[in-house]
């Protein structure tokens, strides 16, 4: 029997004011909206509650993510109401001011996000090693452009010299070392298939590199600070709800807020009874519900 | 003041039957001999003692490093005097029958050293993402051909492509995952700029897959094991000399062997008194030296 409680979307919507959501297995699958998702935020937002989505995706702006609300159905959804890891480290690096860029192992999308507040950065796109070396190592890497910051995200063009190129500025005096997220895999289409995560890209730069970054997206503290902050969110009113243990209900657990699984995505009750045996009490849920249907259903 | 005692030639001589030897950093650096280096290996092989140089580096073949050792001269070392992991994973898998290939994450020189024990492999060189995607996700990708392990080494060509194949592959049931070793980073010739090891392709390959992977090298067991059944090495007459901690010393500490740190790499008696204040016992040397010219000159 475990400790995690099944609810009911009365008992929910009496207990919150705000109700912060994981995009991909909690809102949609891929490109299509998971059945009464778009109801039940649609019906948060008609009452008056704040409503969030808090993805570990960077590789899009938000505009693009708000972009995709539209075409999916959550209309209600305005690009304010969209946080990334992407959009907190534009807004922190926004903060110190700097005309040096950014060294990014990341995608166009988070470049063009940190540009949206005046960040220059490089570094995107393929950089092969080919045009370092013909033999099986490369002995000088070119790190002479000043940056103020190695930020490593999600990057399908990691590579060799893209590590190389990343330890050898973090060992700068001065230069920031930060991490949008470290998911180790996730979700496509073929649910056979592993994809590695941003955290592929992030340990292979910190093992060699031999130090930490700062982490932004879920469970780490920065994007919850930044909630915080900007929409003067409370933890105690407030439930983080998504379909992963590791990174939503850890990110809620973390910082005071209540949690829910949803039953449609990553994680299910097994998974849930696994960490309880493990006495893991940082991965489990105070809610379970199997769909945001359900919820619906039982205002 | 340390508990680490200096020591001097004769007391080493008669004190041990087996003497094992790192090589960069102890023997020679870059493409030099170290002063002292050559006489003392030659002087301990003419009276009788076992020698052997044991590398983590897996980017040459055994016969590379011979021809390698005779071009500096060390023309008293044979070549089975000389143990890589390479050598070690090679013969691992020659012992289990098998028609399977391996996948491998390395050089071209760890693909001959395999090919030497009849293994296949295949997956050296460039593999180039363009090939697979021209957006920011890979969705799929080919492990329909079968192989009996995936093999993770020191790789310049390590990219997005190799680390989804890498841990695909390891989700199939009976591949096993092997790494040669985790060295973070390796010595270059220019002492400032940080050179990723091929720990840093072991990590990115580890982390998404959720596996550890076989270790083979300094300090792990199997490069132990291999030198003890093969050439009847007892741990309590031999001694690792080397001139890092992380792998040297700790190889020899864990495995019941003397140990001896030589002044002329990577690591001085600073380090071990920091590695005495955090009470790491398995990075302190039981002996110190300056130089194996020193040795030589107190015999």
């Amino acid at each position: 029997m475990s400790v995690v409680e099944s609810v009911l979307g009365h008992q929910l919507f009496e207990q919150f004011d705000a109700f912060l959501f994981d995009a991909d297995g909690v809102l949609w699958l891929g490109g299509k909206p998971i059945n009464g998702a778009i109801d039940y935020l649609r019906y948060l937002v008609d009452k008056g509650k704040k409503v969030f989505i808090i993805t570990n995706n960077s590789t899009k702006t938000i505009a693009d993510y708000a972009a995709k609300c539209k075409k999916l159905g959550f209309d209600m959804i305005q690009p304010e109401q969209i946080i990334s890891p992407a959009k907190v480290v534009a807004h922190l690096l926004s903060m110190h001011k700097s005309d040096l860029p950014v060294y990014l192992v990341g995608s166009a999308g988070l470049q063009r996000e940190l540009m949206q507040e005046g960040i220059e950065s490089f570094g995107v796109g393929p950089d092969p090693v080919q045009n370092y070396t013909n033999s099986d190592f490369i002995h000088e890497i070119d790190v002479s452009r000043p940056v103020r910051a190695v930020v490593v995200s999600y990057d399908v063009h990691i590579n060799y010299v893209k590590i190389m190129k990343a330890i050898n500025y973090i060992e700068q005096p001065g230069v920031k070392f930060i991490a949008t997220n470290e998911d180790a895999t996730f979700p496509g289409p073929n649910p056979k298939v592993r994809i590695p995560g941003a955290g592929t890209n992030v340990m292979a730069v910190q093992y060699p590199a031999g130090k930490e970054p700062v982490v932004i997206g879920k469970p780490a503290r920065p994007i919850f600070d930044y909630i915080c902050e900007k929409f003067g969110v409370v933890p105690e009113r407030t439930i983080m709800i998504g379909d992963r243990c590791d990174t939503d209900i850890k990110f809620g657990r973390d910082h005071g807020m209540f949690t829910m699984l949803v039953g449609t995505g990553i994680n299910s009750m097994d998974d849930v009874k696994q960490f309880e045996r493990q006495n893991r009490p940082d991965l489990i849920p105070h809610y379970f519900t199997h769909s945001l249907k359900h919820l619906l259903d039982t205002m």
